[in-house]
């Protein structure tokens, strides 16, 4: 059932990839129902809060009516940031299923984890690891082909220098 | 200088108070110029991300045309959430000045110092206790006026119920 919903949260990625935003996407589950859909915007809208799970969270408060998220699951591809887990405890999804470790800025597990810090009104279940490898794939080819991109582009630059 | 921006903040966190809304307002300052302005709208709008922090980040966003609000400030009458640290780590502001400490969710000093978390790739300078009492007493006010209101409903309720 877990991998089910995050092949449609790996699909909401692909979206993102295609318009060459980091490939990172998101729903909420209500019930068995996807309630709220969300890929990564930050380029295309040029708004630093439009992550994958914020933009999911938000349509799924929208779709339900009410700011609290209880009994929903939030399956996203990579291990939320700071803000979304904030997001998160802010909203009182019951439980987060994510795809794989986000070692320089996840604070589901990386480093902290927040969303089980019982010093906030709040806590979440987390399962991790959920179609891990396709997830991180995703991730990596997408930086993989921004890299060669630059390195196509600073050799034809050379290219014009050494012809001008 | 900032006790005039911070009582730009206030007087948003007023707008906030007057919809029913915990009053709490946020303001952000690019070269001396308000570039956002946001309050609390969580209850009216039924969006756990409709924090102060959260819209005026989004409309100075939109302002400025680029999700980096570098060498933005972004003043707020409470310290900030983990969701709206966050957000102010995704955006790069360059400082962050609040009112008044939240004990029980605060993310820059408080529980935890997002901010000036070395782990992640932007820190923050922080500024606290500007109008610091001001920005208490709103909050304060503001929850003794819901107990208040609680407690006449119930005691109407207990009126009733002799008198049927």
């Amino acid at each position: 059932m877990e991998e089910f919903y995050m092949k449609v949260a790996i699909e909401e990625a692909r979206k993102a990839e295609k318009i060459g935003e980091v490939p990172i996407g998101a729903i909420v589950v209500f019930q068995g129902e996807i309630v709220g859909r969300g890929y990564n915007l930050r380029e295309k809208d040029q708004d630093p809060t439009a992550h994958a799970e914020m933009i999911a969270i938000q349509e799924a408060a929208e779709r339900l009516g009410s700011w609290r998220l209880i009994d929903c699951d939030l399956y996203v591809t990579l291990e939320p940031c700071p803000m979304c887990a904030g997001a998160i405890i802010q909203s009182r999804v019951k439980r987060v299923i994510f795809g794989t470790l986000d070692p320089k800025a996840g604070c589901v597990g990386s480093l902290m984890n927040l969303l089980q810090d019982t010093r906030f009104n709040h806590q979440t279940e987390i399962q991790s690891g959920v179609l891990q490898q396709e997830c991180s794939d995703l991730l990596t080819q997408f930086f993989r082909g921004i890299r060669e991109k630059r390195k196509e582009a600073k050799r034809n630059r050379v290219l014009d220098q050494s012809n001008a």
